[in-house]
């Protein structure tokens, strides 16, 4: 099974689990603003690794980033699909963009 | 071909097209202190979308963060999938600690 | 006068201008939701000059900052003033922690 | 004496105390990506305060933001008065560029 679905599972069981034993529990039952202002902050500190941390540093700020992606994603009753069916779109559009722009 | 895959590859090619004609080709060519700028905006625009944005504002949200972690990654010379290995392994370490949390 | 004063007083004049003649008027007429993603794109651009930026850069984005916080301030009726007077209150508040470890 | 240039001064007294005793020795001892780092985190909570925090909060969040944006020009050398000056011209400007658009 794919890591990031598998990952999108286990936070949907986790919502539901006691705040002492869960971070994802923790931050649902802290709210939006919170779920918000981690996703923010983890944008931050990629940021930031992308400029002067070490490879692995960048890497753990990937998975940070994604990880709480999801939590936001999941706290408004989005399917990480959506995302990346957005993606995909988009590379269609663009692809044929990049295709008009090269006939010019 | 997995969709995340296809837009890393994707964006891989493109780093040697010119700025005009392509928007990742621009980023590079601006440099690393851009690419970061970009992916922490993107951290901050998808904070304030899940708090006051609509679903299709934070899918597209969600879709740029994945879009410009890619470029920084890739700018850096690190493949998606260590983002990936490291969401695995600390789910399988998370996964422990739950379990034993759960014994307790 | 002092410039903060001043800024502060030329925002809310400038509020009932219109969105075609003000940055701020339009800041407003756009509503909170882009104020407030106005603010955490200067924090991101700040931290980005202050690790890569040149000293005018760092400057200027000081000056964003310092602009968008007196926007967000003023959109939800607060006065600067209050911002300054929580710094007063900590400072002498860490004063005394600082005495207090100091003798030790 | 003004708040700010006092808190400046506190600042630049603080960076040579020792870490385990000031906050400010502390920032600066860990680096400039730490210093820039909270300062980007800075905005993203103030972003997030300005549209779903109390008064309160966004006044400690303003407080927070100056702050850290003192202790980053600090670690760079650069006086706070120099952003308050680039404040002043862009008032200058700006204030010619209103009275330029509203004779048109």
């Amino acid at each position: 099974m794919d890591i990031l679905e598998h990952l999108e599972q286990v936070i949907a069981e986790r919502r539901n689990a006691s705040p002492d034993e869960s971070y994802v529990a923790k931050l649902n039952a802290r709210g939006m603003p919170v779920i918000a202002r981690k996703l923010g902050e983890e944008g931050v500190e990629a940021a930031i690794a992308t400029l002067s941390g070490s490879d692995e540093e960048l890497v753990g700020e990937g998975a940070d980033i994604l990880f709480h992606l999801m939590v936001a994603l999941q706290a408004r009753g989005i399917a990480f699909a959506d995302v990346l069916a957005e993606l995909e779109k988009r590379e269609g559009v663009s692809g044929l963009v990049e295709k008009a722009s090269r006939s010019e």
